[in-house]
């Protein structure tokens, strides 16, 4: 696109506009082959294998949607269509939330826990293959520091 | 979630894994960020933006659908239904292709030059503030290491 001349925009010079795009296409093309290789191998999409998470680690095996909510950064409608379709499938339960009379708590059922036991191998021997052991002990580092800045930046500016 | 002991799956180490969430919660914090950036500032939503930077991109203003399904990453269904989205909107055309009667050429509007023309500077500053003006010479530099590393991996693996 053109730059028209009588902005003072802050553009990115050609050398950033570079990495940006090389973030942007390492962050796509790694949700791209998550999901598709949980479409492909397991009978979870991204979505609900990210909830799954959330839930299995929570020693209660409980999370408050408001929190699921916080987690994961979606808008509130995409969690709760997702919620119900795993709700019908019989992969979690939602309750009334003791502590919040509007609230909701979400609890895996034991049939959530089969379903993401089942997926992880596949899902994480892709996430080895595809990343991680492409990566030096340098590399690893670096993309810790840069989220560990990054991440509570965004944070900061209200926008995740 | 627990990790049962008949398995001969090669499981992350904690320090894999701690990579592995940093570069989720960066991936899906930068994607949230461009997300809530365009929707309060901008008439784009974060993928309709993705879809005029490549039109836009484009000498001719125009792609073939099928060069953008390719860029994106996408389900067919979720560009096909984008498209008409964006067609009812007016910011760009859908034509017949002149190479291949079965495909399609999607060609920008001035409606969707002035709507990324109008969207990209707020978009671009959110960039620079939230990422690259965090980044030290030596980290940007990684970065691109490791999408040139990642990206192709990827590909490889017919995942994306």
């Amino acid at each position: 696109m053109t730059h028209p001349e009588t902005t003072e925009v802050n553009w990115l010079t050609a050398e950033e506009q570079r990495v940006w795009r090389s973030f942007l296409a390492l962050s796509r093309g790694m949700q791209t082959a998550i999901d598709r290789q949980l479409a492909r191998d397991s009978a979870l999409s991204g979505s609900e294998y990210e909830v799954l998470v959330l839930l299995s680690e929570s020693p209660t095996g409980v999370v408050r949607s408001r929190d699921l909510l916080g987690e994961l950064g979606w808008e509130r409608s995409r969690l709760s269509h997702l919620l119900s379709r795993m709700a019908r499938r019989g992969l979690l339960e939602r309750l009334p939330c003791d502590s919040d009379a509007r609230g909701l708590d979400v609890r895996v059922t034991p049939e959530g826990r089969g379903a993401i036991e089942a997926a992880a191998p596949g899902h994480l021997e892709m996430v080895r293959a595809a990343l991680i052991d492409q990566l030096t002990p340098q590399e690893m580092d670096t993309l810790r520091s840069i989220a560990d800045k990054v991440v509570p930046r965004v944070k900061d500016m209200g926008l995740c």
